[in-house]
């Protein structure tokens, strides 16, 4: 099937969605998790398959440690496949947001405009390794109304495989009851293999509403340079965490650690650490001495060595695992376990820092005095804004957003991770009763628009919802 | 000044405006009005120029009419400046969106996460002829916070300059009293004059967050095709009407007469008449009645055609203006006094043409019947879906929005008539006490995420605005 009439059966697939209803989808919902179930040997066979030939290529130098550890679906203990189901059912159990009333107002008399939520259309989602990302993005897309069509990585081929034909299954043999669609359509979900469909597939910005993009750096930024379809993800994940005046230090010491080494490959772990000189002898020498013992490289400017140095840290370590930081330190994403350290003057400047070599990502400041957090809150220009709480809590699950189609950088549409209202967006319904522009205006006989806002809690008769 | 020193300073000075309170900007937006009111001669002096300079460029074929109707500020009765005026008293009236709360949620017992709203950052518009743009555009960006870099077209480069001139004094004069700010950023809006510099500009997505074109298709696509920093925006406005079995005759003459003639060089204008068969010898013969003697052109599909000559339509009107229609006149923006009629079998049909030939701009059902408006609302993927309404309501002011920074026909972001939170985002506050991500999860001593959702009506004492 060409890259064309993938795109444009996935459109139409969209254009019948408009339709379905939100039992529908919850009955398609529970069969996907009923088919993944009952395939889960087969899925874990083949994610094993895939496991094996990626450590070859690992141990060979052609595949880094990081993407590894993404391609595994079944975890240790079979705990990640048992997620990987519950994330389903937390989908399904989210509220349907279609349909919703976001914005009721009363343009005149019989003349009444609202704002209702519709699915974006057609989203194309490209990601690496990570193979449950083809349920995520599945459920989402189903739960929203949306046409999905998936690419996944090579290194997962096998994974992808036997999870999309499970979603198919499921798909061509989910009840369809009551109003609505009669048949639910089976383009709704497709996958693509190569990256010349991809190609392709990023010119038809005709058929294509949305680009998701989840991986390197350096797949993100192929994408956003090769398309005019917007793009929903981020190419770099450069946390920083401050230390302030008050900070307190176990809290930063529990904060840090855990935003550092709990998982270094991760777009929300913290890359660079600031810290205000005032405590630089005080609490980031805790931080320090935790951040060691976890096997953290520090890379530190002149100020942090010589409040490393002039402590009571263990010489060993220092030699081994602290260097002195350069420019290329502060805004590089390590996806290890190495730490950029900087002594800072003020908040200020802190703030500063974050404005010019973060990603917009995740940004949090440990400290004591409120004023300062919401100071540092208001300013740091980032999606995520935290105080004394650890960035990696940047996701969609820690959210409760079910699971997240990705965390987003961008500045428009969606925000920080992106869950069901990401693939969102609204329609406005005009009720009228025949009136033509030009009856409002002033003059004789003109009439004056009211722009009265209607409450939309449902307390007074007015529509909430438009649903079939 | 570089484009790039434009774009830097730009970016400062919304790094600044993340701190400016509401009562600020309503004073920068009361400066403006007065200085414009102050400077109204100079102002109209100045566009009689351009007006002039354009005459000429018309009357040599060199510019469009409805470029040129576009370019007058004043109007005939001065009533275009008044307008001008009141629209910034508007943007001054609308309620401040920036740091409301639009979720929060309890993650853990300490552990809150809200959603806030945000400005954008730093917006660049760009846009043809109408000068009152500059003023909108301002307004806009200081009530929500965003620094804006203009270019106006050339056309009427003498009437941007004054208008510019008149807003860059207005900030550098207005009162800065109370917490926030002390001193209102200067290059928070900035005008540039050359296409060179924008062609910079729209590079530097390093700074930039967001493209606005306004102006013609060719234009649009030019800038969409040039840049990756996300654009809002219609290249199209190509709005259909469709006449429904039930629909009222004296409803649907009213529509569609305004829909066509009362703006034709508007976006929102219809540009095809869609009709069912059951109509085609009854209502559509009274709309075409009406069409041909406002001097509407309308180009016809056969069945069109055979229904307005077995009536009795005036024969010479009909000679003079009805063709018959090629391909090329359904998904065609006239801009002028033309239209395009086809004739459908069903609603279904109607709606399958809009998808395919519209431009999701806004598309209008004429009928008697809620449940086929319905599902004419919800099946048409367009920004707006109106029930005997002409499409000519879709428009920022007529919505309540006080002004527009335009209409988007994209479907992330802001869609449809933009108004102030178009210009908006948001950030996600996190407000922990020393939380590390692996204190949740499953196992001994491991807590699970709450996820309890909070109302943010301001009843229950939590926050639902952050402000200084």
């Amino acid at each position: 099937m060409s890259a064309e009439t993938i795109a444009r059966t996935a459109r139409e697939a969209s254009n019948l969605l408009q339709t379905i209803t939100s039992s529908q989808k919850s009955a398609v919902l529970k069969r996907i998790r009923q088919v993944l179930e009952e395939r889960k040997d087969q899925i874990i066979s083949a994610n094993k398959q895939d496991m094996e030939a990626a450590q070859k290529d690992v141990d060979a130098g052609r595949l880094s440690s990081s993407l590894f550890k993404r391609l595994d679906i079944a975890g240790a203990d079979g705990q990640k496949f048992a997620t990987l189901l519950q994330g389903v059912d937390d989908v399904d159990k989210i509220a349907d947001p279609i349909g919703q009333v976001t914005l009721a107002r009363k343009l005149d008399d019989g003349l009444d405009l609202f704002r209702v939520v519709c699915p974006v259309g057609v989203c194309l989602v490209i990601f690496e390794a990570r193979p449950e990302v083809v349920v995520n993005i599945a459920c989402l897309a189903i739960k929203s109304g949306n046409a999905a069509i998936l690419k996944g990585g090579k290194e997962a081929g096998r994974t992808n495989q036997v999870l999309a034909d499970a979603i198919q299954h499921a798909i061509a043999t989910a009840p369809m009851q009551g109003e609505g669609l009669t048949k639910f359509p089976e383009r709704a979900v497709q996958v693509v293999a190569t990256r010349e469909e991809i190609s392709s597939l990023l010119g038809m910005d005709r058929y294509v509403d949305l680009v998701i993009p989840r991986g390197s750096n350096s797949l993100v930024r192929h994408i956003q340079n090769n398309t005019r379809i917007p793009v929903l993800g981020h190419a770099d994940g450069i946390c920083s965490t401050y230390l302030d005046t008050t900070a307190d230090a176990a809290k930063a010491v529990n904060v840090v650690v855990d935003a550092k080494t709990s998982y270094p490959a991760a777009c929300n772990a913290t890359e660079t650490l600031l810290v205000h000189s005032s405590v630089a002898k005080s609490v980031f020498v805790d931080v320090a001495k935790a951040l060691l013992q976890a096997g953290v490289r520090m890379h530190v400017d002149e100020s942090a060595m010589a409040a490393i140095t002039s402590a009571d840290v263990d010489p060993g370590a220092v030699a081994k695992l602290v260097s002195k930081a350069t420019d290329g330190d502060f805004g590089h994403e390590y996806t290890d376990l190495d730490i950029a350290v900087k002594v800072v003057g003020s908040i200020d400047e802190a703030i500063d820092h974050i404005n010019a070599h973060g990603s917009k990502h995740t940004d949090a400041i440990i400290t004591e005095d409120r004023k300062n957090a919401e100071w540092f809150m208001r300013r740091v220009d980032a999606a995520g804004v935290y105080w004394n709480a650890s960035t990696r809590f940047a996701d969609g699950f820690r959210y409760g957003f079910g699971t997240e189609i990705g965390v987003s950088t961008n500045k428009t549409h969606a925000r920080g991770p992106a869950g069901l209202e990401g693939l969102t967006i609204y329609k406005y319904y005009l009720f009228g009763d025949g009136q033509a522009s030009t009856d409002f205006g002033v003059g004789a006989g003109k009439r004056s628009f009211l722009h009265q806002d209607i409450p939309v809690d449902g307390s007074n008769g007015v529509r909430n919802k438009f649903v079939l």
